[in-house]
């Protein structure tokens, strides 16, 4: 960590902030130029977090040099993770597709997208049956009814399915069902949902937040893993910025960097990410050419007739000439699908 | 709600759209323009949601007309809200100061902290026992230890206290101690909290999250009211954007549109909002003049030594000065301190 | 356009807007609905511009139907704009790669970077001689010796040059040595002088602004246009959020908006885009693989000796490898490089 | 400046680096730390701007300590600039108010615009002549016919006038008429029409960039008085962020910001920070509260008349009414209007 002082720092001053650095247990390396004093504090920078030096008025400013996140980074552990989930592998070189609609309606309806979505290739069934809606008016999900559903459509296809988890008390019910449980983009920092997904012995796909940074998109799912739960999945899905032609603002860029600064893999949500079912398809390409290690894309037999999010969803015959389309990229980038 | 066709709806395409509209139980208003064909859908508009209008081919834009929130509105309830705790009244004439430290830390300091604020003439102590915090490895706050030290406070000084809830398990033991419970900004859309606070007889402060647009930040309040909670008060805190000489952007401006758009009081936390302590004073002031009901501000009686946030909380002294200056504002705009 | 007024507009109120509406040369259909009486007006919404309806005290919303571009609509022109630079076509099957550094510094820097960018395969070469720098302190370009050089790398290899204007006065010295004129991203909504290169007779390239709407881009490309000039190619160059792990937030989502709403071509600028030459090769794929009809890259021969933006550009080794690593993107989508 | 090198720099590496610094005739001081190398640039920073650091492979970081920008410092200039405009002076105790129509639409408008802000005590004459409009088919404002009726009103009330220039070309006609030469949002990063206005023996209020960053914002006045025009005035008016209920988001933290980095004056346009009549009054307010310096406000005789942002204009009665609200405040913050 870099502590640069205002001008015209004391010698008092000076050592008022070396000798509060030492006591945390560092060395100091002081370094006075032209204009200004900077000292260096070498040792655990964890133990200057709580440190307060900020708040001493001689600080101007405090620079971080090391990373605040430990087991999600590369350089902890530089293999890729790789989630096995029965027999799909998220992490390798083959591109993972999760697919499927927004809610579960119906049995009907489920079962009908796991076979759709079967027959083109995907390998994941998505459909939440605990729904985040912004409105308390509108409709919340079928809950436990939705989960058994699910499973139903498990059972008809072998596909593991995925679904959302809102809240700590929903935890074990959910897993009880789901292959992979997610945590939505609302709750990326509900860290105490984090910390409960963290201690059971399922895969956690976490939704990056709509505001999230990298650094706490990273230390979100650091939460999980410290709690002793390495099974984390990172899904990118579109951040809020001005831009209003899209629902949210797909932020591919984050994709080559989280392969450079983590291990875990990486999946995109075009549906979500762009808010716009005529924009899944190209940007389900482009995701996979800048890295992505798989897709989640929304599926509905009849968009149309939807309870949530029709307007994004693909009919099957869209998703299935979107898969034929994939197909060309993951081996123009020599990945499989 | 107004439906925009795509240019060149046939006839069949337009009755397709109206059909749908009236098996919703809604009147329907066709107007062809020079261009585009546009459908005005008369009636109740909540009735639309769930019609996936959007994911109709020849639609191509849908545009509500009514509001989405209704308990939270001013149109629902003209006078304002008035929320009170113990002897305090929040949204009256009243400018309403809660301040504190970031976290409880121990027996003498809270205790402290409640002594000088209540001195100064602040009305409500602050002091977080459940912290949420970015990193895994930060302090975590003191858990139910803390809250039964605001206790103590609350009883050396008689001032009510204020105090984050972090998790719908949580909310009892938090309802037990505190006088307000607080929905911290990671957590504005994390409904079931919403719905748990919203079935307690204690008034909640809802705090904005972090790029939460009106809409949704009115429709979180919405949530907590439609479980029966009506003593509900909203907190601006800063917003996500690219400006980083704060560590957030305080949005002064929707103080006086919420005072449009809803009866709840407005509180704007200046030092979250800004993350500065030598901005604490110069945006308090400029809250109240834009029309706050009250403000939250970080006090501690060594900031330095603090073990969250210090570099945002005012000392003692500085808050002293503030509250004066505060005495000229709130006149200068025909409300008292 | 649609007007909708606040609720309980008396008889008069309504008549005072429909009036004004008429006396524009409108039509207008009234639509009172259970809340709120919505007026259409019908006709050239263009006449509205000025009409000041929001203005109006009993006017609550103002809602165009119509787009407020004309020339650069793909309604207006179908077909895709296709624009000759010597032998190279900008918005046909084959995607278009500009390339070369960021300033020109010297005979043998331009020269060297445009053999080198030619024996990879690309097709036209970039350079700055008149350089917008952040600082007034920093390397401002060559100025009109930059042309001369530029122009010398053209004879040397027989590629086309692009370079950037930034003043109206330039235009003319400018066109007198590019094949393409370049309008950055700070100039984006300089109308001077979009005015001044719409009276040319040679292609512009408008780059986006840091922080401008769709509407706004469109817009920016209709006032070059609306002077004759309807050579303009758009590049989009990153946007401004909270994200800082990348200098810009590239916004690949507007690629395929763009393909729909306009026939113009679209350029992706992965260096500026970025600012980071580790994310130029996938995003660069990532920008053909969702529609780009062309890439700006940043290559330099020695980058770090670059006067500018040294830590965005390629070197001549890994843009060729960029180069092969594209054909097979290009490929996969159906495309020629 | 500070260069953080990646894990594991071998001697030759860091070598490598101190060089480079070196040859730009700065010293050097290495400091290893338990995972890092980190190397202080000791001397005159901006010797290093052009050094490219960043590109050299070993390099992680490159973290400036000093300022890039000098002359609009506070550090360089401890006293405020005072500004003389005739008899008004901007950047004293006193808070300066600048009033009037968007746009000079005629002679009749523009004159019962200045004496009506003249009547209710505002100092400075506003009117646009030149208009930058979004759409090249919007009035694009009166040319020169305008600045001639701009100096009528001068003459005829006494009020000094300022009005914007978009062009270098029109620098000097501008600078004929107009007592203080406005460089609008868009062409805050117009470097020539920087310099040029930097050229002249005028004032010139500088506006904020849509999404100008603070250094950005210091160090395009930095180019003005680069040039020798040392008369500048900063104006915030609002930010570009994902809020939609007000046309731009008012940033008035930047006010206190400004206030200690520069000793430049700062004034607040509100009626285009927010876009909204509604606002003006509440935001006004606080932007005084929080230490701006003066006001730009429209208002407009008939503001449902006007030729362009009509909806954000004060009609002469509530205007009057804020003029008396604004001198309580003025008060309140130990400052006079």
């Amino acid at each position: 960590m870099i502590i640069v002082l205002k001008a015209k720092a004391t010698q008092k001053e000076i050592d008022s902030v070396t000798e509060k650095i030492k006591k945390m247990g560092l060395k100091t390396h002081v370094s006075k130029g032209t204009d200004r004093t900077i000292i260096g504090a070498i040792g655990d920078e964890g133990l200057l977090k709580e440190a307060q030096l900020k708040a001493m008025p001689i600080v101007d400013k405090v620079m971080p040099i090391m990373k605040p996140y430990k087991l999600v980074s590369r350089e902890f552990k530089k293999e890729n993770t790789v989630i096995k989930v029965g027999d799909v592998k998220i992490g390798t070189n083959q591109v993972i597709i999760m697919a499927g609609p927004c809610a579960v309606e119906s049995k009907e309806q489920i079962i009908e997208s796991a076979k759709a979505i079967k027959k083109s290739g995907a390998h994941i069934l998505r459909g939440g049956a605990f729904k985040p809606r912004t409105s308390p008016y509108s409709f919340q999900g079928m809950g436990e009814e939705g989960l058994k559903l699910l499973a139903k459509a498990r059972d008809a296809t072998g596909l593991p399915v995925i679904t959302e988890v809102m809240d700590t008390a929903e935890v074990p019910i959910v897993a009880d069902y789901a292959d992979i449980i997610q945590v939505g983009t609302r709750n990326m920092q509900n860290f105490n949902l984090l910390r409960a997904v963290g201690k059971i012995n399922k895969p956690v796909m976490l939704k990056r937040g709509m505001s999230a940074t990298l650094k706490e998109f990273l230390m979100a799912a650091e939460y999980i893993m410290s709690e002793g739960n390495h099974n984390v999945i990172l899904c990118e899905r579109g951040i809020r910025t001005f831009c209003n032609y899209t629902r949210n603002t797909l932020d591919l860029n984050i994709v080559p960097v989280l392969k450079k600064e983590t291990h875990l893999p990486i999946i995109v949500d075009t549906s979500h990410g762009t808010g716009r079912y005529d924009l899944v398809n190209p940007m389900s390409k482009a995701s996979i050419a800048c890295g992505a290690d798989g897709l989640m894309i929304e599926m509905h037999p009849k968009p149309e007739e939807a309870t949530s999010d029709g307007d994004q969803s693909l009919t099957p015959k869209s998703f299935s000439k979107l898969m034929g389309e994939l197909k060309l990229i993951t081996n123009a980038v020599g990945r499989t699908l």
